[in-house]
C-alpha cells in the first residue's frame, strides 16, 4: 500500500532483490494511481485502488502512507486478518503495536494484539542498528543527537523541490549575501519551510510542545521503546541539508561505565546490519553520497570522547529510502512471513 | 596582511563600514599578489609585498594567513613594536597570547606580552558569543557540538570547487547510486576529501590522535580558552555542508544548576551581537542563507533538554568570513587601537 511513492519505489527493488519468499505480491494505491503498472520480481503489476475488498486473501500487507490514511485503513485491514506492517506514525508510540528492528528487538514483532507492527521514523531507524549493538555491551545511559537528514525524507516532493532549487542557483554567485537564495529560488519552497538548496534547514516535521519538532519527539521517543530504555535521556535536534537520499547523524553516546574505542570497533565491526568504514589516515569515512542505494548502517569517525571515558562519538549514515524505511518494513515482514509459515526465521 | 584572500576581501567591506578609526591603511600579501589594486575605504589602494620594511610606522597589523606564515612573519613585525592580531592557529593555545572575543573576554587583549593577540578559529566563533552570554549567567558544565560548515571556511577553492561541482550535478538525476556523485564531479575534490555538492563529509581540517580532526579539537580547545574554562567538558563533531558561507552548530550546552527557555531568551535577546530569532510557530529560525553578510550571531530553536532541566539546545548561525574571521579581527583591532590611543572604548 503506497506502491506509487518514494518508499514504494524502493520497496519494489527490495522485493526484487532479496529472496522471495512471497506468493502473490499486490500493489495498491489510492484510486488515481489505479491502473499504472509497475516491475516487481521481474513482471510488470498492475496497481489496484485501495478498497477493503484489496485486502481479500493477504497474509501481510505493507504501508507506505501519510499517518491519517493509515490510521484509518490498518484497522480494516487487521480486522480481515491481514498483518500490517506500517511505516507511518500512526501506531509506532501505542503500547499495543510493537516497534520493530529486526537486528536489535526482532523478538518484539511476536506480540501484536491489534494486529499491526510498526515501523520506526527514517532517522531513527538510520542509527539505531549501531546504537542498539553498542547498547547491548555497554548499556546506554545518554544520547545526544544531531541529524543532517536527506531531502528525499520528504518524499519525492522534497527530491523535486532540490532539484529545481539546484537548477535556478547552479552557475550562480548566489550564497553570499542576505537571502539571495530565497530571492532566486522563489517563494515555492516545498515541503521545506526555508531553501534548502546552498543551505541547510533546522526543521523537519510539525511543531510539538515547546518549540521541539515532531521530527525530533520521535527520534527520541522512538529510540526508548525499540532500546526499551523508557527513560534514556535523548536530545535531537534535526537538520535538513541539501542530499537526495541518505540521513547522516551526529551521535554523542554516554554509557553506564568506561568504553574503549577498540571495544566498540569489535562489536561494530561485527554487528549484523553494520558497517565499521573508519579510517580517517585513509580517507576512509561515511558519507550519504557513497552509501545511498546500499543495505547497511554505516559508521565512522569513531572516537572517546575526550573528557568523558564513559561516552563515544560516532557520525552515522544510512539510506533513509532502504533501512529507514523500505528495507526495515521489508525485514519485519520476512520476520513475521517466517513465523506465520513456521519455516526458519527469515534472514536479519 | 593576506588582502587578496577570501577573509581578506570581506575585511576591506568591513573597514569599509565600521566607523573608520584608522590612518593609513595597508594592503599586504604575498609577492605573487603586488601591484593588484583593491577598495577600501572608498579609495583604490595598492597591494605591496610582505616584506620586514612593510610594517614601518605600523601600529596595528591584521594577519590571515597560513599558520606557517604567520609563525614566521607575526614575531618579525612585533619586534618592530606592531600589536599583529593574527586570524591563524599558529598561537591561539600559546599561554602568553590571548585568544580574543570582544563580546566575551575582551580585557584579555590588554596581556599580550609577545605582541600578539589571536582571533579564534571560525567554527569557535560562529557559537561562542551566544554561548559565553549564556556562561555568565547559568555557569556552563558541558557541550557537545556538532558543526554544519560553510565551503567558505576552506578559503576561495573551497568555494570555487562547491561551485564548480554544483554546476556538475544540477539538472541531473545524481545522487540516487552509491557513488554516482563522485563519478561525476571526477578525482578532483579540491580541499575536501569527498565531494561535497549533493552530500555532507564529516571531515575538517587535518587528522589527530586518536581520530579528532584538527577543526574539533580547535572548537574544544578554543571554547575553554575564550570563557576562561580550561577544563570543560566539550565533544566535537566537525561536518562540511554544501553552503557558501555562513557556519551553522547544533549546540547541547549544559550548565550548572536548573536553567529555564524564558531566562536564556531574555539573556540572549539582549547580549550584545547575538539576535534570537526563534519563533518556529511562525516559521522564524535562522539559517546560512539568511545570514550570510550580516554580523550577529544568530539563535534559533531554542528549547530546555526534555530529560535534564540543567540543559539548552541550539542551533546557531553565524558568518564565517565575518565574525568568524575578518569582523572579530577588526573588533579586536579596535580595542587594540582605543587602549594604544588611550581613546575611548571602541565598540563591541
Amino acid at each position: 500500500m503506497g506502491a506509487t511513492g518514494a518508499v514504494g519505489a524502493v520497496m519494489l527493488q527490495i522485493l526484487s532483490q532479496r529472496a522471495d519468499i512471497w506468493g502473490e505480491i499486490r500493489l495498491l494505491a489510492s484510486p488515481r494511481s489505479a491502473g499504472r503498472k509497475l516491475a516487481v520480481r521481474g513482471e510488470e503489476v498492475e496497481v489496484t485502488a485501495l478498497t477493503e475488498d484489496a485486502f481479500d486473501g493477504v497474509d501481510i500487507a505493507m504501508f507506505d502512507v501519510p499517518d491519517e490514511v493509515s490510521a484509518q485503513w490498518a484497522p480494516i485491514a487487521a480486522a480481515r486478518g491481514v498483518v500490517v506492517v506500517d511505516n507511518s506514525g500512526a501506531f509506532r508510540m501505542d503500547a499495543d503495536v510493537p516497534l520493530v528492528v529486526p537486528e536489535v528487538n526482532p523478538h518484539a514483532v511476536r506480540i501484536r494484539p491489534r494486529g499491526i507492527v510498526a515501523n520506526p521514523n527514517c532517522t531513527t531507524l538510520s542509527m539505531i542498528v549501531a546504537l542498539g549493538a553498542l547498547h547491548a555491551e555497554f548499556g546506554l545511559r545518554e544520547l545526544v543527537v544531531s541529524s543532517y537528514q536527506a531531502v528525499s525524507g520528504a518524499g519525492r516532493a522534497g527530491v523535486e523541490t532540490l532539484r529545481s532549487q539546484l537548477s535556478l542557483v547552479a552557475g550562480t554567485e548566489l550564497g553570499t549575501t542576505p537571502g539571495d537564495v530565497r530571492r532566486a529560488v522563489g517563494e515555492e519552497t516545498g515541503p521545506f519551510p526555508e531553501p534548502v538548496a546552498l543551505n541547510v534547514v533546522p526543521w523537519a516535521g510539525s511543531l510539538r510542545e515547546d518549540g521541539w519538532s515532531s521530527e525530533e519527539m520521535k527520534v527520541r521517543d522512538e529510540s526508548r521503546k525499540i532500546l526499551g530504555l523508557p527513560t534514556l535521556p535523548v536530545a535531537v535536534t534535526c537538520v535538513r541539508v541539501p542530499v537526495i537520499t541518505s540521513h547522516a547523524l551526529t551521535v554523542h553516546a554516554r554509557f553506564q561505565g568506561e568504553v574503549t574505542v577498540d571495544g566498540a570497533r569489535e562489536i561494530l565491526a561485527t554487528a549484523p546490519g553494520v558497517v565499521l568504514f573508519d579510517d580517517p589516515a585513509a580517507g576512509e569515512f561515511p558519507t550519504p553520497a557513497d552509501v545511498v542505494g546500499t543495505d547497511p548502517t554505516w559508521v565512522g569517525r569513531l572516537r572517546r570522547a575526550l573528557d568523558d571515558p564513559t561516552a563515544l562519538e560516532l557520525f552515522v549514515c544510512g539510506d533513509n529510502l532502504r533501512k529507514g524505511a523500505a528495507l526495515n518494513t521489508a525485514q519485519i515482514a520476512e520476520l513475521v512471513a517466517a513465523e506465520v509459515t513456521g519455516g526458519a526465521a527469515a534472514r536479519e
